[in-house]
């Protein structure tokens, strides 16, 4: 096996890191990514926020001992992760707001498929999320929730607001439309299991993404649209 | 602290199980249920299906063997509660299929609300259910499957297209409303930490319950009706 990090290998297969030295900026950046990478690809595949360093080091090929290199500590690569994964999430949002040229329930609908798109490829994104507000201390919870809940919050109260304004949506409570989303996102591919056993897909599949995608659009405009007639 | 369950107390307030002979039913009954509501209560707080047998015995004030005693092991424990738990939402779905004088909005109506009311009151279920699929070997895990979900399944399957073909509901996918359901009762009450953190509020009381209730139930109502005119 020879390094996407382009790092030498040892003989058992994982990659030693300079102790003394920083690896240039080209290796921390590959042997970083790498990292996440093969967390996120633990997390999905096992259904799981809970993941042991000895099987991150066996799956990247890489040594545990990066982990404390790159991260401080696991925790300091998950919230990494975290970083990493809400991003597209967050520009959505940001375009929510920003598009002054689309109509409140084109931007809701684009949004609502992409936090789908989204937990499809990251279905483990809200429970890392709680995860890491519930292990941290009131500072840290506090900064992850400024950072990653409070743009969503104000953004749903914008749009309904304006929504609502224009007569197109129903007046709902902007705190809970943020549940009826992110709860439809993350219970279906959070739930391979489910599928697995009760009815026999083995899911996280484009064409269940697309359906489920579909369903959930209209399931959700339906209920905030304001009933025309 | 004196037993709710009747059995002697040691000097280190705990309960020591009687090794050779059973305890009598009626204490067997008490212990047994003191050891599933407190493991239900440290759940609930702690918005967590992950519970030590030390916390549980020094809550409870029972012994940890009594966890042996009764249920074989935690795993035996934790099938207990979901047995306990699950009932009123198995009743809930019985209902939906057998109450031929109601008609499918009001039956659909009336499940929802349950839903909701049963996660208020056990905000680990949906995680609850999921870790003892993922930790169970396949036999277990297909019981718990065909224990507990199929019938749902099975029930939204005969409901829908009971609604369908007497033109109320649209056609949509049985599978997947399992999922907008069961999604948007789980996630709210188990983002307790969210609520907290984003939105300063201490959750899980019976006003925000009741706000969810009614918002969920007109959510996906929505979704499902077919438009009229």
């Amino acid at each position: 096996m020879v390094g996407r990090t382009g790092l030498a290998m040892t003989d058992n297969n994982t990659i030693q890191p300079a102790s003394a030295t920083a690896p240039d900026s080209s290796e921390t950046q590959g042997a970083r990514e790498l990292l996440l990478d093969t967390a996120s690809q633990i997390m999905r595949e096992g259904d799981q926020v809970d993941i042991s360093l000895s099987e991150l080091s066996l799956r990247s090929g890489l040594n545990s001992a990066l982990v404390k290199y790159y991260f401080g500590n696991k925790a300091g690569m998950l919230k990494a992760l975290l970083d990493r994964d809400m991003v597209a999430i967050i520009r959505s949002v940001d375009a929510l707001v920003t598009k002054d040229d689309m109509a409140p329930e084109a931007k809701l609908r684009r949004h609502i498929g992409k936090c789908i798109d989204t937990y499809y490829a990251y279905p483990y994104l809200n429970r890392l999320l709680m995860r890491l507000v519930r292990d941290s201390d009131e500072e840290e919870a506090r900064r992850i929730a400024d950072t990653y809940l409070t743009p969503l919050s104000v953004a749903y109260d914008r749009l309904i607001s304006a929504g609502v304004k224009s007569g197109i949506f129903r007046a709902v409570d902007p705190q809970l439309f943020y549940f009826t989303v992110t709860g439809a996102a993350d219970r279906f591919f959070s739930a391979r299991l489910v599928l697995r056993h009760c009815y026999g897909q083995d899911t996280l599949t484009e064409e269940l993404r697309d359906r489920y995608r579909e369903h959930t659009v209209d399931f959700i405009m339906a209920g905030i649209l304001a009933r025309s007639g």
